[in-house]
């Protein structure tokens, strides 16, 4: 998707060891209209699939998968939690997420009763880099015998291994830009062609 | 906002310590249609404030808040967050706020270069009950020298003290549903007449 690759290009930011913030439009201040224009993208690529419900996880997908849920008919939009609350009770779908950003492992929850076999259900992220997260979320939805229709991430690096793994597994996959490379020195960031 | 009490009525669920849970549409599902009629309403009740920006709070404003900003003409959504994490960097706005349903302090911090002087703030949160968030957000916009246009909140519970000692500071406060009582027993949640 041009547009976000160059909004990547205009307000991304090349750290190094291989970071990439994006928190200018992505995931701490966040352009709506980008999100709008991205739900459009995900509506043509998943067109014809019978998607009920949208999945995601705390914190940073959860503003996307909102907004893109309104691209498919104002599907209901579950968010995974990362952390137990005293407020959450009943039964739990639960899976074991290991962020490499904070360093630590998390226990990652979903209603069961938010979750069914009848459901058609496409993850949205904001990032895909070693895939634990996009990994997590299908542990849960198979855990409920759901239907999995595919996962639409914003920025993909394409370096690492998570896009080919959930590729390999046969799971649609489809990520709006793919990052092939950066460099933190010049700033350069090469998107794969799509 | 009779629609939302009419949800809270239907699908929300009393539970013993004053606890109600929203979790079928608010904070833990999403009802996308709900949030946009909620954008409406804060659009009608903020008419003329020159907002320009939303500020919310991980996790479970951020869909509301990403929702209701297409309403106000599609204005950037910062939110603050509760961890610290190696990928953020630079000069950060921060507080604490206290978590009852966690018990647990958080520190949270906003990314400086998100919150201006220029910024004209409306705090977007799912529940208000001791104000502590609010309280936090508060505390974020004033170290940027922001302006507060105003607060707008999913669900009050007016039985606490967060609304009103908010509205002592002469904040604008609106909340779309505020809960003067409830009844585990019964099930019964009452209103405030607004």
């Amino acid at each position: 998707m041009k547009y976000l690759e160059e909004k990547i290009r205009q307000f991304g930011v090349v750290k190094p060891g291989n970071v990439l913030k994006v928190d200018a439009f992505l995931n701490h201040q966040m352009d709506i209209d980008l999100f709008n224009k991205m739900g459009e993208e995900f509506a043509r690529l998943f067109e014809g699939r019978p998607i009920n419900k949208i999945l995601t996880i705390e914190a940073s997908g959860i503003g996307i998968a909102c907004v893109v849920a309104q691209h498919f008919g104002n599907v209901p939009v579950v968010f995974a939690k990362k952390a137990k609350s005293i407020n959450l009770d009943g039964e739990m779908y639960s899976t074991q997420i290991r962020s490499f950003t904070h360093q630590r492992v998390y226990d990652v929850i979903v209603a069961k009763k938010f979750l069914s076999p009848d459901d058609h259900i496409l993850i949205i992220d904001d990032f895909l880099a070693n895939g634990c997260a996009v990994d997590g979320l299908i542990d849960l939805i198979q855990s409920a015998g759901a239907t999995i229709e595919g996962v639409g991430i914003a920025v993909e690096k394409g370096f690492q291994e998570g896009g080919k793994r959930i590729r390999e597994r046969g799971i649609r996959l489809e990520s709006l830009a793919i990052v092939e490379s950066m460099n933190d020195e010049t700033g350069e960031v090469v998107f794969r062609e799509q």
